[in-house]
């Protein structure tokens, strides 16, 4: 078992000094550095900072830290985040019908590969209650066709606050959320079934299949209001050729898209994860 | 040394006894078949066919071949081709600036890996003269800025023709040919520096670049009259990352540009490619 | 849902006409051919085969199908299978500790992907049994530090009569099984976790990090007397760095044990591997 | 063009502070740093640093920046190396009859890929002494048949020090340098056709083929006394199936260690590759 660790993440304009200024704050309290990784992103003119110390060692609070580093990051003109490694965020799960991505997911947290919690399964079909139950996550359904969007994402947005909801999963949720509820909630992570920017939308396999591709691919990718156009995490793609039917394609799909998909949950969930520009700089 | 071979590409509408029949055709001269691959499109209701036979074996001449296999066709309503591995295409190479997949064709051919001939090298910049040289290629540039396009498409049609060459690669050509030229002369295979469809038209490398895709891609395709819309022959991608710039892009993207076309050119030169529905099956 | 087809492979010395008899039999009884697939070994001088077609318009039972056959394999010295699509195999699964190829085995099952049934699960160790009961299989666990290897090996043999199982996976089975076992139940596949034959036998992902390589491997592979010998059906790699520690590589590894055995049981579930000469040919 | 850099690896027992130390060294002088990375290996309880900052705007010579650090690393009992990339180093390339390395790194060379020259090219053959003339490299060819090896080594080495070499790559040479050739002259670089450690030694291809592998690899790799044990910098697989023969793994082949050594003669030059404990860390 690792010790716990601190990370901080750091977004500044670049300028000299500043892995000696983050460094020596952290070094100044005793804090062992476990691993530090910086990018200049020379285009934007952006510094990137994720450092990771040894909590158990470290004789300053947590407010303490905090209120710390934010006196430094006023200086540099940073925005910052610190996180903890023993904080285990709760984490709910969007599914339809499929269900490879939810079972991956909820066996990777179950072997401690992603150190989550999913304690609610939000899907606008019945057909995952099972493996919910399996999982001892609570399983919420609720019927599209009968109900005014607005009012089930009302509903569903309240049940994200009453379980402390830090994240979410769109783990093939065949479903378009609305603006609002993305400004309400905006840390959610989708799988699309496509190496985009190609076959944005529906039904990227049998489009792909029509047009021939020798390639398929999965992406998975921060939310945002623009379909499909949220800054990507991880690409996978695997090969495929004329004797492949389009359920083929599904059937081969369906791993690149799990894998991609937990790839990009453990490193949201590692806080590797920097998103500017429409981008992300992924420290791996 | 192999022995030289007859390769048989047959299409024809799906019907019992197909393969029976081919071989029984060929097994009663005497053939000894080599490789045969088949394949069935059951959306298409289209039945594809590859064979390939020892020509060493064979008491048959070329036009006894065609008109005995004529005859078969006629009764299937099959399109064929036939072709000899001992015939050594001519080919020509169209390049703009950018020398990478003219030296790496250049250097399959060499090596005896590409089985053609490339006497002639055509191109709208003169900077690769010296490389075609080398290989003993006429090269022939003309300057697309003060001449007609279609005066310019016109010159190298005749040129094609004096060369007598079978087909021609557009190794990173960056002018798009009409469609009348390709109306005269359509076997073109082309590589886009993308993972088609996505990044379709001018700069992929950079587009990809400011989308944030993890993974860049190159395709090798035939050129049709809809700019990057030709059916796929080869498709590959390679990972990348925050850390690299649009020149980190490019330069890996070398790599899969030339690896790809030079599949495709494989393929092709092999008879191993079919193509029908705006599509390819390779048979590889 | 598609017709169930009856599937012949054959294996015999190469001789001409071969596919047009094997053909010729299918069509003259109406056969309707769906797939059909041919490879000749020229180093071994083999002629290998695999054909299937619609049982549903197949106007003969499976005896006479048999029988037929067999006269035709006199003639051309041919060792041959038919096997029917819609006799689903009962297979056995040996575990140890691990769950990850369990879990993704029974998942693929219970998903239609793999057409088979898992009525039992044989361990070394008692962890897995709430896995198994979840998906309905019987759970036998024997503890191999009180007992007997042969007496043992001959429990675990009458349970496979038992539950009539027709071949058995090991997904991570940390036991190696004896040679008389073998001759016993000879149709096994395994999954290695390493790129064999580099780091044969115990701790691969240990030593492949002590030896700092730049990518980790896993195979798939009949079992035979011959520890990490036997044919391999799939493998492959992932790539890993100074980043990882034993415990990435073993995280990292998980993804590709998975996919490699799957694909592995697939192809074997379809007919679409033969062996011979210790190597496999797999048709896909 | 981009800015020259000093590029500072520094090797030393893990220690606290350490990052902050030696960026503090390089912003005392006002250095800008346009990368740095930094890795601590908790098994061998060593740090490892590498930080690249802008010539240009640097007030202080080489001889006292080296002077300089001299003393800090003397404090944390660092190992280190300071280079300047508008420093080109010489380069001798190794062969003997294959040419797609050798051709491949020349052509990487002339890009500007590639940041090195290459006047020598050694070889114990006089196959591609035409290939040398084409890219102004001194070509030395000498019979290995009808000479003393260690006569020949020691005419080598006189070579490369008359070419003022900095470091060798075998690209294809089919010759074992002797224990005390490498203890003169250690910096060398080899491609090995096969995913080491499997198939180290003559013939990985056809050895792998025997052994019926789905996959081919190759291995770049430091030469050290031990043959094919040297510390890896990158490794490559290739896809192979059944239909593939001996010639076609070498085919393949080809196409993956010229990108393996490429992509390894491309970290070392930037000096992106640490050695330690017979394994290599990769900054890339």
């Amino acid at each position: 078992m690792e010790n716990p660790s601190i990370i901080l993440r750091t977004v500044c304009p670049d300028q000299p000094g500043l892995v000696c200024q983050l460094t020596s704050w952290i070094n100044s309290s005793g804090g062992n550095i476990k691993h530090s990784d910086h990018h200049t992103d020379q285009d934007a003119e952006l510094f990137l900072s994720r450092i990771e110390w040894d909590i158990n060692s470290y004789p300053i609070n947590k407010l303490e830290i905090f209120k710390g580093f934010q006196q430094i990051a006023k200086n540099i003109n940073a925005k910052f985040t610190i996180n903890y490694t023993d904080e285990i965020p709760n984490v709910a799960i969007f599914v339809s019908k499929q269900n490879h991505c939810l079972i991956d997911l909820l066996w990777r947290v179950r072997n401690g590969e992603l150190k989550m919690n999913v304690p609610l399964i939000i899907s606008n079909h019945p057909d995952l209650e099972g493996l919910a139950n399996d999982f001892n996550a609570k399983f919420i359904y609720y019927d599209a066709t009968y109900n005014q969007k607005s009012e089930i994402e009302k509903q569903i947005l309240n049940k994200l606050k009453l379980f402390d909801i830090k994240f979410a999963i769109l783990a093939k949720y065949m479903q378009i959320l609305s603006e609002s509820f993305l400004n309400e909630f905006p840390e959610i992570i989708n799988i699309h079934h496509s190496f985009l920017p190609a076959f944005k939308g529906s039904q990227p396999y049998h489009r792909a299949w029509k047009r021939g591709v020798k390639l398929i691919g999965a992406t998975a990718h921060y939310v945002t209001k623009d379909l499909d156009e949220g800054p990507i995490i991880d690409q996978r793609t695997v090969r495929v050729s004329h004797r492949d039917e389009v359920d083929d394609l599904i059937r081969k799909g369906r791993d690149i898209e799990r894998i991609s998909l937990a790839r990009a949950v453990l490193m949201h969930l590692n806080h590797q994860v920097f998103v500017y520009n429409r981008k992300t700089a992924v420290f791996d």
